[in-house]
C-alpha cells in the first residue's frame, strides 16, 4: 500500500509559464508515495482512506527550495573568514582551513547544514565538496534530495578524477532515488585543459552532468583572455564541458560573447549566490541576459563560510533587492519572477524542471508549509509579497521531501539537531586552527 | 524602592570608540530602575537583594535596536505598493492609501508596529507621520522608546504646522521620559522656503529638533540645483533647519559641496534605510563621506510599506553587505563599525549618544538578550559576525526598554498580539481601496 497524506485547507502556490506566481487559497493537496497525487479545493478530496492528514489552515504551501551550489559542511568554519579580500580569504583561511576536515568531520558537518536548510524549507541541495561519501551519507539520513559531486583540482591527478567517477557511480539514485551525482572538477583556473577534458568525458561514459565553478568575477573573465585568449566559458565549451548537462557556479562574468555557447551547450543552468557576492565584494550573475536567452537560474547560497546561513528565503530576497536596485529600476524583478526563478529555475538548473520545483500533479512530493500568521506579515494584503520580503525560516512550520515528512512544527524528524552539534562542538577549535602554509590550494585566478 | 534587575551570565557586547565591537562572555548586567547600574564578571555582583533575575546563559546581551526614521502605522499597507516605480509608489499607491486613515487605524498600526519592532529586539522609533497622538498613545502602552514628529506638508498651511507644535509640547518627556517630541516638516520638496524656516522657529522656540526627508536620491539634489541652484542640505541651512538638531530621512543625495554645511550645523544625524532603497531601486547614503565628516549615520526601516518589515537586523545586514558591494571591497565596513553603526550611531543620530545605544553604566536600560543556540549560527566561532551577518529576529528572547520587560521568552508582555491582528484586520479592505485623484500629496521633487 503506497502511503499517502493529506495537507487541508493550504494556499497553494501556482507557477505561471509567463513567470508569474499565483496563490490559491482553500486547496488541499494530497501526497502518494513519493508524489503530489492531486491538487483540489479544499473538501473534494475524500479524506477517509488518506494515512495521514496535515491540517494547514493559515499557511501557505510552496515547493521546497531548491540550493542549485553549495559547499554545505562548510558551515563548519562559519565566521572565521570575515571582512577579508577574496584572495585572503582563499589562501589565508578558507584553503588553510580545509586542510584540517577529516571524514568525520564532514559528515557532522553536513548533517548541520541539512538541519539547518529543513528549517529554513530547502529541500534539495546541489553540493560540491570533498569526502562525498559522507555527505551521501548525511543526505541519506536527512532525507533530502541531493546531487552530489567531488570536487577536484588537476594538482591531484588523474587517479583523484577517477575516485570521483567511481564516486558518481557508487551513489547515482541511491536513498530511494533522492542523491544523484555530477562530475565536479573545481574550476578553469583550478583544472588544466586536459583535466577538465577527461571530467567530461567521464561525465559522458557516466550519464551524467557537471558542477564547475565558472566565470566567477569579470577579472576572471579579462584575465582569462589575457592570459589565453578565452573566457573561461570558452574554456568549457573547448574541453567538452558544455557537451553534458552543465551548472555554472556564479557565472558572474559571463559576457555577451559567451551567450552563444550557452545557447547552444547540452544543458546549461546558472546558480547565482548573491550574499556571498555582496559579503565578498564580487560581480552580479548577469540575470537579465541569461533570463532573455532561456539559461534557466537558480538560487544558491554557496558554502556558509562565505554566506554565513543556508537560507534561500534570504537569498531569494537579495537576487530580488539587488535586480531592482542595479538597473535603478524598481519595476525589474517582480515578485512573481523571483518566485519562479527560486523554485522552477532552481529544478531547471539541475535538469530537473519537469518534475521538481511545482505544485502540480504528477510532480515530487517536495513541499513546506509557510506561516504568514506572525506579525511581521500582518495585515496580509499581499501574501506573495511576504514570501518573498518577509519570512523568516522560523515561519516554515513543516517540511515534506519525496513524500516523506523531514519537520513538523518546527520539530527535526530525521535528524537529531542536539547531537549533531554537541559533535560540531568537539571539533571547533581544532577546525579553526590554521597552519602557515598548510593549505590544499592557491587562489591565482 | 528602586527596582532591580539582575541578568545573569550573557555575553555583552560592547562597542569602542575606534569603531571595534567585543563581545566579552560571563557577565552580569544589574539594572536598577531605568538605568544599567553596573556590569561585572559573572558572580560578583550580590543577587540576594535584587527584585527579579534572568538568566541568560549562552544569549548575547545587546543595545536595544535604535530605528532612527519610520512611518510606524504604514505596516497597514505592507504589500500593497509592489515592483512600481518611485513616483507610482507615491502617486497611484502611497498618497492615495493615507486618503484613507483614520486616527483609529493609525493607533492599531502603531501598536502593530511597536510589536513587531519589540519581537525583533528594537527599543527605540523615530517616527514621523500624521495623527501622533495615537502613535503617542500607541508608544505609551507598549512600552518603547520614541521620538515623534508629527508630518507636515506647506500646502496644509501655518495652523497646521502651529498643531504639530502644539503635539510637541502636549507629549514632550511624556511617559516616563520614554517620550520625546520633534518638528517634523515633510521634505523641501513639498514645504516651501518660508513653511521651513516657521518649522524651525517652533524648533527653537520649543528647544526640540526637526526630522525631515531630505536629498533622498541624487536626482532630487540635481532636480534643485537645476530649478533653484541650491542643493536640499543647502535650503535646510538657509532656511535655519540646520541651526536646530536635525535628522535627514535618506541623505542618499548629499554631494560633496553639503559636507561643509553639516559639519557646521548645529547637530545633524543621517537615517540610513538601505532596504528601501535597493527595493524602489535609489541611491545609497554616502556613509564612507559622513562617516569621514564625524556626521553620525543610523539604521532605519522607513515605512513598511517600502521595507516590508521593521527589522533592523536585517537592516543592519544589507548595510554592512552593500557598503562592501559597492566599493567591490569586503574589507570596507567591518563587522565592528556595523555593530558601532547600529547602536552608538543610532543613539547618536537622535542626539542621545550619551545615555543610549551602548551597555555601560549609567546608560538608559534599553536592552535586549539574543540566543546564539540556533543551528543556523553553529558553531558559533564568531559571535559578533552571527550577530551582523546571522541572527533572525526569533533568536531575540527578552527585551527591555527603560528597565521594564516588554518580551520575555518571546511573549509580549506590554502588547495584546491577537487583539492587535484582530482589530487591524478589521480595517484591511477599507484601508486598501484607492479612490481616483483622492490622495494627500503629489510627488515631484
Amino acid at each position: 500500500m503506497t502511503n499517502t497524506k493529506l495537507i487541508q485547507n493550504c494556499a497553494v502556490l501556482r507557477l505561471k509559464d509567463d513567470d508569474s506566481a499565483v496563490i490559491e487559497a482553500g486547496q488541499d493537496v494530497l501526497i502518494r508515495g513519493d508524489k503530489i497525487h492531486n491538487i483540489r479545493p479544499t473538501g473534494e478530496i475524500d479524506a477517509s482512506t488518506v494515512d495521514e492528514i496535515f491540517p494547514a489552515d493559515g499557511m501557505v504551501c510552496l515547493p521546497g527550495m531548491i540550493n542549485t551550489h553549495a559547499h554545505i559542511p562548510m558551515v563548519l568554519f562559519r565566521g572565521l573568514a570575515e571582512d577579508v579580500s577574496i584572495a585572503r580569504w582563499f589562501n589565508d583561511f578558507i584553503w588553510p582551513l580545509e586542510s584540517n576536515l577529516t571524514e568525520e568531520d564532514v559528515y557532522w558537518g553536513a548533517q548541520l547544514a541539512l538541519a539547518e536548510m529543513i528549517e529554513s524549507g530547502v529541500t534539495t541541495v546541489a553540493d560540491h565538496y570533498f569526502h562525498m561519501d559522507q555527505v551521501a551519507e548525511a543526505v541519506q539520513q536527512a532525507g533530502s534530495r541531493a546531487l552530489l559531486g567531488w570536487a577536484t583540482f588537476s594538482n591531484q591527478g588523474y587517479d583523484v578524477l577517477q575516485q570521483t567517477a567511481d564516486f558518481v557511480s557508487r551513489w547515482q539514485n541511491k536513498a530511494d532515488g533522492r542523491i544523484h551525482t555530477i562530475m565536479a572538477p573545481h574550476a578553469p583556473y583550478t583544472c588544466d585543459d586536459a583535466y577538465l577534458k577527461a571530467a567530461a568525458e567521464h561525465a559522458k561514459q557516466l550519464g551524467v552532468g557537471i558542477h564547475i565553478h565558472a566565470s566567477e568575477r569579470l577579472f576572471q573573465t579579462e584575465s582569462s583572455l589575457e592570459s589565453r585568449g578565452m573566457t573561461p566559458i570558452q574554456v568549457l565549451a573547448e574541453t567538452g564541458i558544455l557537451d553534458v548537462p552543465t551548472i555554472i557556479a556564479h557565472g558572474c562574468g559571463i559576457i555577451q560573447e559567451d551567450m552563444p555557447l550557452l545557447e547552444q551547450a547540452n544543458h546549461v543552468g546558472v546558480a547565482h549566490a548573491p550574499k556571498t557576492y555582496l559579503k565578498l565584494g564580487g560581480d552580479m550573475t548577469p540575470i537579465p541576459m541569461l533570463k532573455a536567452a532561456g539559461i534557466p537560474v537558480g538560487l544558491a547560497t554557496d558554502g556558509a563560510a562565505s554566506n554565513a546561513t543556508l537560507n534561500l528565503f534570504e537569498v531569494m530576497r537579495l537576487m530580488t533587492l539587488m535586480q531592482k536596485w542595479i538597473p535603478s529600476d524598481s519595476e525589474q524583478m517582480p515578485i512573481g519572477q523571483a518566485l519562479n526563478i527560486a523554485f522552477r529555475g532552481g529544478a531547471a538548473v539541475l535538469g530537473m524542471g519537469q518534475s521538481l520545483g511545482q505544485i502540480e500533479e504528477g510532480f515530487l512530493a517536495d513541499l513546506m508549509l509557510v506561516d504568514l500568521s506572525g506579525i511581521h506579515h500582518q495585515p496580509v494584503h499581499n501574501p506573495a509579497a511576504s514570501l518573498v520580503f518577509n519570512v523568516q525560516p522560523p515561519d516554515v512550520k513543516t517540511v515534506f521531501c519525496n513524500g516523506k515528512v523531514l519537520m513538523h512544527d518546527r520539530e527535526l524528524k530525521t535528524l537529531d539537531k542536539g547531537h549533531i552539534i554537541q559533535q560540531v562542538k568537539k571539533s571547533m577549535e581544532r577546525l579553526a586552527k590554521r597552519v602557515p602554509e598548510k593549505r590544499i590550494q592557491v587562489y591565482n585566478p
